[in-house]
């Protein structure tokens, strides 16, 4: 019973209301209330709506027994402070994501999307089927806080572009919205990177604080409005080939509940790596036509010679990563191109292959 | 009280075992011992070890409540019984994949994998946020059934061969396993399709009762032991771009559950599509390496003029279902086709571009 009440005290801390009565199955059960807090604008396609259904489904299937209040971009803490809210037990969950924090440390940008890294499919074979969630738990845990894989754009798009870019030339003095590794390798090129919160970027544009911007994809940018100032939407985005978002929780809020709920965290996690994947594969196409064909919207791809040089740039942001790196940024540097040297041969052979094949030119529609 | 004890007689036979107080939260609940049968042997990697943890994940976030008891192939009813069993009642659920039951209507075949269709993670996007499951639901409702996605491999290999495909004319009279549009794809090439399962393989490619076969892809293949027989290991596995399980529900047993079960089996077979995909995505890369380092096996690519040919006879398959399809698989057809043209564009310009983009020759390595 001492250890009980011990418990219970610090539990309360960790936003735990006792339920009298709960005797399903057989043993009490604890009711917890928590704050969830965001990144994004409320009601955000994808990230926001994708958020928000992540609380939703996680206090219906407890049965009301872990109840998510979940706080929009400023509403209890600026976009850009959900990692400090969890980790200072402000909040007990966030969902943002971990390259936003390449100030804490430069190992989380491993975790949302390193440029030419891994894919939505293939981050999530390394976190899970991988080395990734353990070295992601020893990364996070000076912090006090824990991430899960939980949710994916998928590829973005390389950026909206004011003017035509056609040769490194056009990328000297370039002021240009880019957060994280893709500033600096735009830094490496000869641009200006900014950084600015993606609310804010329609008006930089506007006003010509800005050359250009990098946000998600269509379906978010054609909301945002981005092509009533930019004609020109690049492809490849390679700074970004599957963005993972994470949640984030509270380790004493964690170490709080009971052991069905943690799971259950877990599985719902996993679920909106699906959901919300699924949700921008869907939206994303219909949004580039409308794009295209109703605002006259240029889709246009980086030449060869400079997405090359992107690559060495890349290559070399790597590198200082590394150098720079304390041990556990190094393990996952290293973790992470060992996965990505065995993944690619197979991921080259299957959805690669087929996907180039998939552009041979035959029929493939009804007679009728 | 009259509907209750209604109720609680036709529940019977959907499996319910009302628990005695039960009392969270605050209403009575039931308690249900389920049956899953599923089409794979016991143990095997990726589809059989999913479908076993999809059946414990649902136990355990259940509270008990859902005790559901997984079957393997031949256990209770034979690999490809498991939708006659979950049909008729046998067993409430059933993992398997839709298309092996074309014998029972054509349009199952669109929600495995139809050949030049969906990716993994566009199927994923078409049955849930395009009008994929509604069309699902109607497909399944006479046989008194409901599907749900739980899994998929990714793309698959083409297969393996005893000899190189130099022409089109390797393929006249070649005995090769191949089930589905894919049989009648070969065999509009001259082949001869061969429908085995998977655990008859081996002996069948030992014996020359068949010249080659498809099975799934490096990470199952390599423990088949398929390279004991075969050198020519081939891609492009156009024929199932990304294989789909499902999950299969007895309506009865689905209407007999509690609403909060209902939302737990549809979370769950979601975070099992993420959980399955992750594994072969982390697994097949070094099985393809063992294969080729190991045990010799040539990795081949189809030539192009041939898969051409496949693409035109795959779309006389497509024509032949719509002709002489029933009006729900009609509407199937045309959806899926309408997806699939509003999909590609962006794919091509997201993941294609930057896998394409990857293979540029700059070192991504460390220099240490």
């Amino acid at each position: 019973m001492k250890r009980r009440s011990f418990l219970k005290k610090s539990l309360k801390t960790a936003g735990v209301v006792p339920v009298i009565g709960a005797s399903f199955p057989a043993i009490a059960k604890n009711r917890y209330e928590w704050r969830m807090v965001t990144s994004w604008p409320k009601g955000l396609p994808g990230l926001g709506t994708g958020a928000e259904r992540l609380a939703e489904t996680i206090t219906k299937l407890s049965g009301g027994r872990l109840i998510i209040k979940v706080y929009s971009a400023g509403e209890l803490v600026p976009a850009l402070g959900v990692f400090d809210a969890v980790a200072d037990g402000t909040a007990q969950m966030g969902h943002d994501a971990s390259y936003y924090h390449l100030g804490k440390t430069e190992g989380s940008a491993f975790f949302t999307s390193f440029p030419w890294g891994l894919t939505a499919n293939e981050i999530q074979a390394w976190v899970k089927y991988g080395n990734g969630q353990k070295l992601w738990d020893e990364l996070y845990k000076p912090f006090g806080i824990r991430g899960f894989l939980a949710g994916n754009t998928g590829t973005q798009m390389l950026g909206w572009f004011r003017k035509e870019i056609k040769s490194l030339e056009d990328f000297k003095g370039l002021k240009f919205r880019a957060p994280g590794n893709q500033g600096k390798i735009l830094k490496k090129l000869g641009a200006v990177p900014v950084i600015l919160p993606g609310g804010e970027l329609f008006t930089a544009l506007q006003s010509g604080t800005i050359d250009g911007a990098e946000w998600v994809g269509p379906y978010n940018d054609l909301s945002l409005g981005f092509y009533q100032v930019c004609k020109y939407y690049y492809s490849y985005g390679y700074h970004e080939p599957g963005a993972a978002l994470q949640l984030t929780v509270n380790e004493k809020a964690w170490q709080s509940l009971d052991n069905d709920l943690r799971s259950l965290i877990k599985t719902v996690a996993e679920a909106t790596n699906h959901d919300m994947l699924a949700e921008y594969n869907a939206r994303s196409g219909p949004a580039l036509k409308t794009l295209v064909e109703k605002h006259g919207v240029k889709v246009m791809a980086l030449p060869e010679e400079i997405l090359l040089e992107c690559g060495k740039a890349a290559n070399e942001v790597l590198n200082e990563v590394y150098e720079n790196g304390s041990y556990i940024v190094r393990e996952i540097v290293q973790d992470f191109l060992k996965f990505r040297k065995e993944v690619i041969p197979w991921t080259r052979i299957s959805e690669q292959a087929y996907l180039n094949a998939r552009r041979l030119p035959f029929d493939f529609k009804l007679k009728i």
